[in-house]
């Protein structure tokens, strides 16, 4: 499954272009990595929220794909951002709460990896769609 | 108030990275710019959701700061995606709904731009807050 | 449509609990309002949050049903309180940003009347679904 | 701390109305249990969003409160609804992700219970802020 999530990633060109990385896909689960280079800052020399709510919505979808299908998109989400994010990379787990076959509700939490310890930075929860046909 | 607006702009690297502009700001209200890339893509051929969720919470930070001073950051939001954007800008429009002296609610509509028409694709709504002391 | 959908609000065991009224529909837009009762408090003598989430969700799926038809629930939503409410009603407007066949999102605003005048204490966003089928 | 709990909700008329009881409460930790009534329905016999919803959002306030003092309101909220709900409680249990000195961010999770069973019915989160204030 892993494998199979890796290629649809490579196939996402935003993701290939932010060097987003699938480090774990079962049923149920979810995890990304990405490493924080310095065009992902905003103003204040901390990762933009937007890379984050990147990272948030990605590993949501990924999560609805593992019990869905892989024709899925993210319908919605919400985000709360728990501290400003410095450090090495961003890492997301994101998890199903629930599904049917249509749609699944997915949480993630997004840490932030510093000299090996992991920070949390975010947390979201929302909801991914199958798509009804090939679009 | 808006070339300060667009000194925070120039001075977030991811904004700089993703080439967005500040189009508008007044109080209460902020437009941004968006002009699509083929790497801004996910694996349908469409605009990926994460730099949706990227403009969409810039343009609430702003149309916030716009009320709030510079010193803000955007505490958390949601977003609907509306339809899949395929187009040449993304344009969001952000206003506030409320405020205090703390923070601001703000909502915002993203749009894609195709041969010179707008249709919708995302709505959000969030909460911006003013830093209590420099970072 | 107004008899249809206050029709619908009476069938809600809730809604005639808190003597929830519809004061207006039309395609696309929703209007709920609420006496305010004592026994709708919170512990500071403003009403309660539930109650203004029950109004703004229900004021949502009426917005949405308007378009949708009348087998509709609401799926999601977020709100945000914008300041303590006290005063004599409760007024919710719901209109509906963007539907396709299958959903609608929406938003509202609550506000409270207080003497005449309205003050903003919500606003609140979300996905109303049609009910695939008989429930 | 449980007994302090009760004492808030008993000063809260809205929680009384219901019949809302606080089950547990501990430092991060909120439980409340609702016994479903037959004027808590919506049209189609199963419970309101609305009192869903007020399950919700009094459960994370409390959940922020363990944390943070009495003085605390919800600020902001989300709510995914995962299946009707028909039973004979409703039951959340609500946690704390994250907080500050001035505010939480606080998950919860909703379930009827039906015959000593429970099952999910909705997972929300939100934001408690500190009143910095009396009121």
């Amino acid at each position: 499954m892993l494998d199979l999530g890796r290629k649809i990633l490579a196939s996402q060109p935003f993701s290939v272009f932010l060097d987003a990385e699938l480090t774990g896909l079962s049923p149920g689960n979810a995890e990304l990595a990405i490493p924080i280079r310095p065009e992902f800052g905003q103003q204040h020399g901390f990762v933009h929220g937007g890379i984050i709510s990147y990272a948030a919505d990605n590993a949501l979808t990924f999560a609805g794909g593992s019990v869905l299908g892989t024709a899925v998109v993210t319908s919605e989400f919400k985000i709360n951002y728990l501290r400003p994010a410095k450090g090495d990379t961003l890492i997301v787990r994101a998890s199903v709460v629930h599904h049917g076959k249509r749609q699944a509700v997915c949480r993630c939490d997004v840490f932030v990896l510093v000299s090996g310890n992991e920070t949390p930075c975010a947390a979201a929860q929302g909801t991914i769609v199958r798509l009804s046909s090939p679009r």
